[in-house]
């Protein structure tokens, strides 16, 4: 259910409805959407208040939201949100790009992917550290070492860093390190999870289940947004099915699905969904005509003796070559990629859309200068 | 496995490896690819000649070919084949677009949605006269009074048609009238109907099986081939996987991996994929930019009433505006889609990179007026 | 919609009713169903005859059914029906198990193997004639070569035989031999050749193709029944799913949730799903505790060496054994399969259940001799 | 790889072999099977310690074992394990039931259901106190007050009661009320989850994710062993295929191949497989006939009350009648199902069939009186 405040609506109203939500044990979730004040109030008695507030002083509408995820809709929120990271945007004009290997493996390693890639225009770093593996005899990550390696190639590379944090007691610790944290597929349904990293202020990065529906990705989302952490991003990277010609199913059409239905930036992964480098390129072009704000993909200077998904993995010259044709690809779509070996100059150099940006959520662990590292 | 003749061998040598073949029961395919000449030799006994054939004069080479697909895999033809029909040429530097209604339904109707896309860029006018449905108390199609429309619609708009075949017994009717034969996606395993299409010289869209994978979709053209009639382009129309939120799962990863593995031109139908005419223009680029060759997309006139897939089909003016769009991204992969409203240049003026159209499989019906019509 | 006549409803009226639906351009199918008669009327415009109709004299009610498929479904025959063949019946108390190679190879093969199978308590012989295969280059049956085989191994073994017709031009060649028709996976969406094989008398053994749902192969049945033959069996042979364990995936619960919609007889191919002869006995048992009314079996007498399907096919030893423990099964769940090696005494020896079998649909073709071959 | 003892080997030379192992950082798994030590040895150094091995005294073989899962696979254990629980064992001749509702309610609920079930023959009482819920606005279990009416249930039941665990750091909260920690569909990659079950001594319930392969299911059982954890029992519970006609498809065939694969118990869960009531009792029947060495199985009270699952919930009156059929089918394929009502007597009462127990895996924490409540 969403509360729409009257738009001369005073500050001791509005303070005055949500009061009363959280008297009656509710939770209100104000939001600012253009000059209107949207007030989501979620639970299961939320009905149960309409009719009080919809005789309260300041309040102009009442509007009931059926879908399941309030918080991550369409309905709730009409306009894209955009999620900050430095100056970084992710849902804005910019496709992002970010590329890394898949495993942490040393400090060389991570220094070499590290530097070709922002060479070539990747806006964040990814590595895992952490690593869930199908078998218990594979290899595991290098756990917090790997952490302490993705810090120093974040001072190193001035990126960002994204990695993926697999149990609820590790989030902390994560967070310390990394700038964004990646849930992936085989936990988009562990739902304490979930909350954890919805319980703290990191940008989230929520891979979809392998056999995970849309809607399904959505509630997954909307778990972490009810804990409390609004800045969502979504990424398809795959789904199983019976064909084997391929790793996963790239499941393009999730890109425009979800982007109609929910507010929150939609990234694609290649690498997962191809499982063999000469079709991730392809995959990555086919994912920016589609919409997707952003590719994450696994680069190493050495597939063939990566420790895991070598197969799958770009070299830096084949990442290199991609970029030069998603780069024209997205400026057939109007959006961009930013340039390689230069500064970036940021949206407005390239284009002057006036894409809306009016719900964008900060970071609200924002540091003056970008890419400096964890407190 | 195939046999390579020498670059200079004589007419008469190569006659008697032919002849070779054929006493001994085995089926020679010849192919003249660049300057060389190879011979195609299928049939579970072709390993018993191959120490004849290599003693024989003439022969530079025999090389095994252990692909279940012989005919239609890349290492018998290394260079991507294009079909021509008319002065249109599918495979080529152009991304050719097909579109029309899903059933021919009025004279009318197809004459307005015929005007419309001719307008807007297409190439060839789609449209069913033979339906495959579901129920059996489904409009079936207008049959063969639908193919005379077709057939008439070729007169005003100058487009090529193609349409369904769904039966080995309308073969001969269907080719009377169509310049492209359709295999729809529950008949790619119609193995009578394949063989059908394979031994009359009109060129055949053949549609992916909803659950084939693309190994099956090969040895189904396989069958066309087999039978002589090597014009054959595929088509990714999504596959059916446990997502409900579109129709069918676009499986866009097929168009790079059909590419890696065959000669032919792939493909895509983004109508069927999606379902859903808000997704259709996405898919299309999509398509478009993970290579394929071209799109062939529903339009009506009046959607709502439609006699079969109107919510998926686009209306004319959508079906413009994703031209407009489609043509940007073709152009930022190196491809055309046809400019609207003005006489087609073919693909001179507008690239000239040099692509190999080495095997072109020249149209055995060739009409000197393009669009004049079957006889 | 189902008209239903009242119980004293005179041979005029009734017949006047069937022809003012005739006159009106509908199609009327006329079902005794315990001493009460239903008309069925399908095709799109029934609904506007509805109150034409109720002013009939003789007529009691009109009944909408709102299904797609009205002729299969239970809400016009609430009772289960039975399908004769000779002195069988399939959908009764008895488990009929058909069994027989899945190509039919030699006369020697043929008599090894129908032997085998008849002294082990099957009741139908089946082998493949013409045979679907995803390569143009696998044996593709003998043909009517075939045909004629198994026309001497009925005369040999007293088992009415089932093979496969895959186009519709063999229809009537098939059925001059063959005492049931089997529609293969393949092409249970070939709608010519459903409607083809309802145009004829021989009952029809329609197999679920791999990726349809249990609603799609209703429709299938009901275009056959529709064309005019009611005597259809389905069979549950596994689906595509991601698993490649086995080599489809068998769906069990499909014989539920079948039998509770129509009320055709079901069966089951645990051969096809299965693709391994170690696992085809378990499947076979759970197929029939699940309410299966038959099985349909892959058996050859030397499997290393068959021509197709061998590593899923029992051998006589295998199929023997199984069918002991079919037998408990069967009983366990109020069933009964045809004793070994003696006469077969028909339910009344084996039990008094007392099930339901009014909607008995008869052979239209009946021999006096059962098994005597066809005309 | 798996060091196999001479027969004679001294008790002396059994400790260095072991010693040898842990010294070089190995772990060693000592079994002995029938009169035969088997010493398993994982990690990606075993091969490496070969050499070394094969010349010590008492070794008679060195065994290398390919599998991806050494431990829970049959080429390690050929004979089938049992689990123990109390006087219960899971993996002999009787099929084990277990029922109770999907959520623990109340304790009035528990009471009811609970009694209901153990009159009808059911062995373990299952409910949920920490439910997984695909959106964050549903009913999420009572936490530690719904373990705490379980336990007071086992009390007044006698029955060992399994429930579900979801994270790590609930596990030794859970296994203080819990004879058996369930591992659900959601979590059965949650790897850091299957340590943690796999380092503490309760039995383990492993259900198989709706996407994963047979394989995957074994590898995560690998994982609970590895960490030290043998009692672990594997639970097919319907995978997610295209089929909507069912919540899920139950893989009946899982039952066999893993039964193949594995020496560990599998059971079946057909409420979730099958999401409605009415086809529960066919899926189970179906699953006993397969080989299934239990049924796990939703029952309540109220149905179309409960706050999860009601739609697929037995009533009690549905359980007792499909315990009856169990029973008949259970001998039919020579087990048996626990009688209603009266002392259970063990299996000597009811089959002497002689099936091998060698590799039983005792309860570390067996309790003198069955069913008297965790410490």
């Amino acid at each position: 259910m969403i509360v729409i405040l009257e738009r001369d609506c005073s500050l001791k109203n509005k303070a005055g409805v949500v009061r009363f939500i959280e008297r009656q044990g509710g939770r209100p979730l104000v939001t600012e959407i253009g000059d209107e004040t949207h007030i989501g109030l979620v639970g299961a008695d939320a009905l149960a208040l309409a009719a009080d507030l919809a005789g309260m002083p300041g309040v102009a509408e009442i509007r009931a939201v059926a879908l399941p995820y309030p918080q991550v809709s369409r309905e709730h929120h009409p306009e894209p949100s955009t999620i900050r990271i430095g100056d970084l945007r992710i849902g804005g004009d910019e496709v992002v790009v970010m590329a890394g290997p898949c495993s942490v493996e040393s400090k060389d390693q991570l220094s070499i992917v590290g530097a070709a890639v922002a060479d070539a225009g990747a806006r964040m770093l990814r590595g895992g550290a952490f690593k869930p593996r199908s078998s218990p005899y594979s290899f595991q990550g290098l756990g917090e070492e790997g952490l302490v390696l993705l810090a120093q190639a974040r001072e190193e590379t001035g990126l960002p860093v994204i990695t993926e944090v697999v149990a609820p007691e590790d989030v902390g610790l994560v967070g310390r390190y990394a700038d964004m944290l990646q849930i992936g597929a085989r936990n988009m349904q562990n739902f304490r999870l979930l909350s954890e990293v919805g319980a703290q202020p990191r940008p989230v990065l929520l891979k979809r289940g392998i056999s995970s529906t849309v809607e399904e990705l959505l509630l997954a989302a909307e778990y972490v947004v009810a804990a409390g952490n609004p800045r969502v991003v979504l990424c398809e990277r795959g789904i199983r099915t019976f064909e084997t010609a391929t790793r996963y199913t790239l499941d393009v059409s999730a890109v425009p699905v979800l982007k109609q239905r929910t507010h929150l930036p939609v990234i694609v992964d290649p690498s997962h969904a191809a499982g063999d480098r000469s079709l991730v390129g392809h995959l990555a072009l086919s994912a920016v005509a589609a919409g997707a704000d952003g590719i994450i993909v696994e680069v190493h200077n050495d597939p063939d003796s990566a420790l895991s998904d070598g197969k799958q993995s770009l070299t830096p010259e084949g990442f290199s070559s991609m970029m030069d044709q998603l780069r024209r690809v997205a400026e057939a779509v109007d959006r961009y990629v930013s340039p390689p070996n230069e500064v970036v100059n940021g949206p407005d150099t390239h284009h002057s859309l006036g894409r809306s940006h009016a719900f964008s959520l900060a970071d609200p662990l924002a540091r003056t200068n970008p890419g400096s590292g964890p407190e």
